[in-house]
């Protein structure tokens, strides 16, 4: 097994679904979080100057969702099929976008403009996406966004979707009862839930 | 070989990657392009109410570097091993967040405002990502972004750093002679300079 360090900020943010996917493999590695301060001081050492970045025995990787999908491959949670890793990498592509259209709404100084601009996202962003995925899960009928089995589509979407809980509460959840199972489901696997009960407890 | 639709504006875009792929490969595929007056009609038939989507013998897939990826894989253009294809993986990433750090100002209507934002993004985004990318050609030394071959990276590269320069002049290459030299060996490359000279003429 090769030696992993993940450096990240101490946030869940763009690594978390890496962690996630390493901690359900049962793999090692090494969880590198590092203070804002010290990020000025480590950025001439990441490839493109940003993280998540991965280092795999010395070589880095970067760019979250490539990070997450070369664990994913590497350790059996990528789907079984050139179709289904194409389907895992189109759900995880959504969650980065979701991800990067609420960054205006985060970053938003002003408390009353950040709280609408939040509104806004659910609004716009996330209760279109919720009502479309409710109907691919009811389709493909398995419990599971690829296939029959667990990928790592399927933790982006338990990532994502249960921090949204924690932030907004469940109610835009209300008419996804298959989403919202399939939270439940990634949640109580149990190198998932050993993992969300011992990782550092950080906002975002 | 199956056979492939490629439903998008009639723009480059998001969507020209995956036709510079098919194209480098050889591979027919129906070129689907649609106006923008179309798009409210045709919105709730793609899987997630956007495009770019491929067409798979009737499957549909989403997500403009998933499409690209699977490609890829599929006609030889991914890498050679799964490192390689991470690597790869990581470079089409930094492209779709360069013309996602584009759409600020792409959209702004005032026409100061707009090349004010152009500068800046030029100025803080592309030019510090161009001496990374300059460094990264130098250490791997084929010519290439990964490996020793071509690989869709070097033809998303190219399809983003050759729509720059129409837009901007090439003066931000002055520093990056290997990067340069990359746009310039794919811009060569039989099937690609043929796509280039018959596809249809769009800003963007």
């Amino acid at each position: 097994m090769p030696a992993y360090k993940l450096h990240y900020f101490n946030l869940r943010g763009r690594a978390e679904l890496a962690r996630l996917i390493l901690n359900q493999a049962g793999v090692e590695f090494e969880d590198v979080r590092f203070e804002r301060a010290e990020w000025p001081a480590l950025k001439a050492s990441m490839p493109f100057a940003q993280v998540p970045v991965l280092e795999v025995d010395g070589q880095m990787l970067a760019q979250s969702n490539t990070i997450s999908r070369y664990l994913a491959r590497q350790h059996g949670l990528a789907g079984k099929d050139e179709w289904e890793q194409a389907q895992a990498d189109m759900y995880a592509d959504n969650i980065n976008d979701l991800m990067t259209g609420m960054r205006p709404a985060f970053l938003e100084k002003d408390a009353d403009k950040q709280k609408e601009l939040y509104q806004k996202f659910m609004t716009d962003s996330v209760a279109p996406h919720v009502a479309i995925v409710e109907k691919q899960l009811e389709k493909n009928g398995s419990g599971h966004l690829v296939g029959k089995e667990l990928t790592w589509a399927d933790l982006a979407y338990y990532g994502y979707f249960s921090f949204l809980v924690e932030k907004f509460g469940e109610d835009f959840l209300k008419d996804a009862p298959l989403l919202k199972a399939l939270i439940a489901m990634v949640e109580a696997l149990p190198n998932i839930k050993k993992w969300v009960e011992s990782r550092p407890k950080t906002e975002i």
